[in-house]
């Protein structure tokens, strides 16, 4: 088969991560029979610094017709004084909108070969976390109406809108509940609707729709009592379903408690097969250039690509269990080095996934 | 001096552990020369069954006119199916709002004495956790404009406001900035100014507030990186300052993380002396009227007030000391309680801290 991968390498150490990543999938490609090609992409300061704007119209362009979109990272403190529609982190949110990328999958998976990084005690850690998180990435206060205003005395005043449509929660509720079904079939949805009038049409919104999944298990949960639950017990968790904002905030959370967040992937994914695959660590300037970071998470979300927007799940199975090979066998970049184990670097960890698969 | 403190018991172990703190507030008063007076009010369920609404006129009144308030739990599964302005919790908006309680402050301990009980990994917990949150209470998503509609077709949309005033951030940074002072003089400001509006403004108006404290630290981090951050390394915090509902949030993870959850206390201010005063922990029906709740919280509590509001800091140390010293002599009421500990009812725990006095 063939697809078309829109790559934007993007900003610190994106273009590294990314380069390993397309020697995996040229792999795959390969012992497949597929044909990709990776039409490369300017986002974030790498646009800036050539174009003038984080999201050129040609980007845009060439993403909104390819089969996915392959992302590695975008922003570093040199763009840091930028303002408004120059940030470049625009570029993702702009990609969000404009695809329509409405569902963000976040898998927290501890791997059990560094679970030693765990913050959390060991013998939580012990149990495992194996959580799905499901964002819904273009409503909420992210896109709602926003204002800087002054009032009749001259002082400052701002506020921004956390808006939901029904038909909005509808599907990002299906999502999570259709994940749900390949999963362990319980869906935490969390909102803070004894608060706010949003959450209470989410709560009932997506109490109508799981009426659909007899087989799956709906609770409700409060996000500041979620925040507290990821760290007593996540093991309680299998699929999170949460608005946009809260979803920003537990997604991290989720991640940091595996410890292994240099290691993980994520899918924003749209109503037809499509979707934009990116790890979920940042640029991380201070390593770029240095051989020194970790591809894993990068080549987990191409898989994850593979899987979701291919329908290619033998092939993401195989790059997965390479991922788990190399892991095993000791390799780590610094993210996750621990004592014992064997220091290496981007390249090397590239090359030993091509040779795991 | 002669105080007068609004007593809210509430709901579950509300009553239990407010009057074990009566007793121990009665013994610093017979120490100090000090007359207290508690007249009892209602709120919450408690309040609904007797009145048919959470927070009666004379207990907003009562509550207005005295020199603090002290709370101890509202709400239970009885009262969950009611709606809107009939929700118990909407005694704790009432008041937080009547009262004009803008700032709220969470401090997040890890007792040594329990630390076995810290979910995080055990050598952060060796290191200690000592976070004050300060959560900005009056304003945001909690109190601005919201509504559910339908738009042409008959679908339903619903939003909700967050909103800030530069003179309401002026004011909570001013609380934390001088609650630094007397801490390790460094405040961490949680926003999300790459997106929100309001956190734009937010982030500004603290940085403009903060100029007038050249002696603290002040640095600003996204909401999302702070909830890693408190799993990650909590030692990085001292003051968190923050808006309603990213608050609401952090200060439940901050509390967790210190696994003495059950031990917490809050104080939620007024521009003038005044304040409301309750345990971060709620009303737990399971164990209500047995004898098993803790009543350090609220104990705790009330020595915040005894601090902020009537000026007693030699009381408030006392109280904390004979805190300290009942955890070190080893007793633990049920939330608390680890293999070697001698377990201890709520009545016995009060009378323990009257000792210790
Ligand atoms: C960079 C930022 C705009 C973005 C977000 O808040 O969505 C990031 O935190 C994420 O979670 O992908
Ligand atoms: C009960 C609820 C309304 C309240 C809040 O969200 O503020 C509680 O969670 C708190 O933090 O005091």
């Amino acid at each position: 088969m063939k697809f078309t991968i829109a790559t934007i390498p993007g900003d610190g150490i994106g273009p590294e991560v990314i380069q390993e990543t397309i020697k995996v999938l040229e792999t795959m490609a390969a012992i497949g029979g597929h044909t990709f090609s990776y039409p490369l992409l300017l986002a974030g300061g790498a646009a800036l610094d050539a174009t003038g704007h984080p999201l050129p119209e040609e980007t845009l362009q060439t993403a909104q017709e390819a089969d996915a979109v392959l992302l590695g990272a975008v922003g570093g403190p040199k763009w840091d004084h930028l303002e408004g529609e120059y940030r470049p982190e625009r570029a993702l949110l702009g990609l969000r909108k404009s695809l329509g990328l409405f569902a963000n999958l976040r898998p927290a998976v501890l791997f059990q070969p560094l679970k030693d990084a765990c913050p959390l005690h060991p013998a939580t850690a012990a149990k495992g976390i194996d959580i799905m998180v499901v964002r819904e990435l273009t409503g909420g206060l992210y896109f709602g109406k926003q204002e800087r205003l002054q009032d009749e005395t001259g002082g400052w005043y701002a506020y921004d809108t956390m808006q939901y449509h029904e038909s909005e929660i509808r599907r990002i509720a299906r999502v999570a509940l259709e994940l749900a079904k390949g999963r362990s079939g319980k869906v935490t949805s969390v909102d803070k609707a004894n608060i706010l009038e949003s959450s209470r049409l989410w709560r009932k919104t997506v109490m109508e729709e799981a009426a659909a999944y007899p087989t799956i298990s709906l609770d409700h949960m409060y996000v500041d009592n979620a925040s507290m639950q990821l760290v007593k017990s996540p093991g309680q968790f299998d699929v999170i379903l949460t608005e946009n904002m809260f979803g920003d905030i537990l997604s991290d959370e989720a991640g940091m408690i595996t410890g292994s967040i240099g290691m993980l992937p994520s899918a924003s994914l749209r109503e037809d097969q499509g979707g934009m695959y990116e790890p979920v660590h940042g640029s991380a300037p201070d390593i770029a250039g240095q051989n020194k970071a970790n591809p894993l998470a990068t080549i987990l979300s191409a898989a994850m690509m593979l899987r979701i927007s291919f329908g290619l799940e033998a092939e993401a199975m195989l790059m997965e269990s390479a991922v788990e090979h190399v892991l095993n066998q000791g390799l780590r970049t610094g993210d996750i080095y621990s004592d014992g184990c064997q220091l290496t670097g981007t390249r090397e960890m590239g090359a030993a996934v091509v040779a795991a698969v």
